[in-house]
């Protein structure tokens, strides 16, 4: 029975994604020699590694005023990468409350100065994006989450963003088109959207190497990885050939015109049954919704077990919603086919009808 | 043609690792879902994390005041992480200076605090393990480098290291029976010994967390992973499993007894060969000689075009020597069999016959 993935991450990939990468760990362009035991300097790796980084750029449009980077420990060490290398002494550094996520991120900012908490939504159990507030001039950077997984919420205006923008994009990277030029600093760990765990994608603007003047650690300083052309040390082969195949999948599917479109119609599928089923509520308020993770709760808690074991017997994965909000959370990634969506819409039908 | 796989890292691993791994590339555990793209805590992944722990457990027979994280960042970060956790402000730390690894952990513990190169072997381009050198006392701690990939010396005796003993065990954990628990804090990155790249082993003393009494960033804070039980954030899940077949390969042959007995026996074995043969020279000193990765020149430069081509025809991959020593290094790793040092033996003793 085909399994339908809406993990919330590590998620689903593409079929022939898995198959390359499977393949991958036997033999690698037929060097009769596993991508796993190979040389992160041969020449097989390295043109894998620049194919990943060519498609970012490729894809987000970005000039050569950016860098981009392929590094370890997710979003929660840029948490820390991002105030050692933009924060100068003395400075506030501005930070949009969103949910968990950026909570972590304020906590770890404030071990390199004073943190303003600009907006935050948490009065509400992040149910939405804070509107109306005003950024202060003068702050060192501001930071947001785009994406936030846990409650279903994203980003859709960043026009009255301002100052140096930095972005943690994990949950929503590469999902849909925008101005990514309007941002300085964006990360995102791979285990989403763009594929599995174990890299983080950095796209930093040049400008703001060597900004905060401290003694960074090297490992924890963007110049360090940039001056060494991203292998200041050895960097996760088999994830980032894995990444490097979804790009590629990714860019075959039509790039990003082609994946938001497709994104807009799963999340506009889930949506409309949300909101025209009686049995069930969305956490997020509309004009906030993601499309990337549907969250919601059946409005009557009896049903629990009977819905549970349908989408369960349906061959659905992975939809129970977090202990934060409760319900279910269906993550609708870029490689979530069409099909696993109508399916979930259809058995909450189903449950409609014997409800 | 079956390629003899002699590179310094990632490198070589058994064949049934990969075969299992790329299985579970499609399909883990009959589950119908990829590895890659379950959750980091689903049952299927989490039984994988903890049985590599409890395997390195096992073979280094650690008691319970020890604890086993798989971070990500490489050696690297953990130059960095190392002294944020142990390094108390004022305090001294003493390195042993005995190649490039242990150069660059100098240069970082440096950014700490007063560090003082306990003894170095610089002068003679790192042939040979400083002996006779005095450890002073109050150190906040003695870091020291087990093996010297790029120049093929290892230390062979830790009879006279005091205080608290921090390793990097990158190129030989797990390759020999050791006293285990002589150590405080062994850290190893997994592509060479015990995994792809992409993880990195810790083993640390419970009474080292906090030690620094720094505020310490939440990534670079092992009492932070310990307290999540090693998942604060989404771990490196292939690199991961892939350590762990890796683990459970190593017991199957034996464990610790057998891969030191064999690779003792695939030492000496190209050890004889390079003493023997009129046309090599090794570069380490005898006694200091690594396990693990075994540096030579040819005593003949002219000769160099004509063994390249016959190892290169013989399917031998991977033995050209780092520029820091030039010539030659043959790796001979816990996964590489005896069969391929035979066959680059037998190369070296042609080379001999025609030359």
């Amino acid at each position: 029975m085909k399994i339908h993935n809406f993990s919330a991450g590590p998620s689903v990939l593409n079929q022939e994604v898995l198959k390359k990468a499977s393949e991958a760990v036997l033999n690698i362009n037929n060097s009769g020699l596993s991508l796993l035991e190979i040389s992160h300097r041969s020449k097989d790796f390295v043109a894998i590694f620049e194919q990943a980084i060519l498609q970012v750029r490729k894809m987000m449009k970005l000039s050569n005023d950016y860098e981009v980077l392929f590094l370890q420990g997710g979003a929660s060490l840029q948490f820390v990468m991002l105030p050692y290398n933009l924060f100068r002494e003395g400075g506030t550094a501005g930070y949009l409350e969103t949910g968990n996520w950026s909570s972590s991120a304020i906590k770890e900012g404030k071990k390199f100065g004073n943190v303003q908490v600009v907006a935050s939504s948490k009065d509400t159990n992040f149910d939405r994006i804070p509107k109306d507030f005003e950024i202060p001039d003068n702050l060192e950077y501001f930071h947001f989450t785009t994406n936030n997984t846990i409650y279903g919420t994203q980003i859709k205006d960043f026009s009255n963003f301002k100052g140096i923008k930095v972005c943690d994009m994990s949950s929503d990277i590469l999902s849909r088109e925008l101005d990514y030029s309007q941002f300085d600093l964006i990360y995102a760990g791979a285990q989403k959207n763009i594929g599995p765990a174990g890299t983080t994608l950095v796209v930093i603007k040049k400008e703001l190497l060597n900004r905060s003047q401290r003694d960074i650690p090297s490992y924890l300083d963007y110049a360090v990885h940039v001056a060494k052309d991203g292998m200041f040390n050895t960097p996760p082969v088999f994830p980032i050939y894995a990444t490097t195949l979804t790009l590629q999948w990714l860019e075959e599917q039509g790039g990003l015109p082609a994946i938001e479109k497709l994104n807009k119609k799963k999340a506009n599928l889930l949506y409309s049954e949300i909101d025209r089923n009686p049995l069930f509520t969305g956490h997020a308020v509309k004009e906030d919704r993601s499309m990337m993770n549907v969250t919601f709760v059946l409005n009557d808690e009896s049903l629990k077990n009977k819905f549970d074991s349908m989408w369960k017997e349906a061959g659905i994965s992975g939809v129970n919603g977090h202990r934060s909000v409760g319900g279910y959370r269906a993550s609708i990634y870029n490689a979530l086919e069409l099909e696993s969506v109508q399916l979930l819409v259809n058995v909450m039908k189903e449950l409609e009808q014997i409800a």
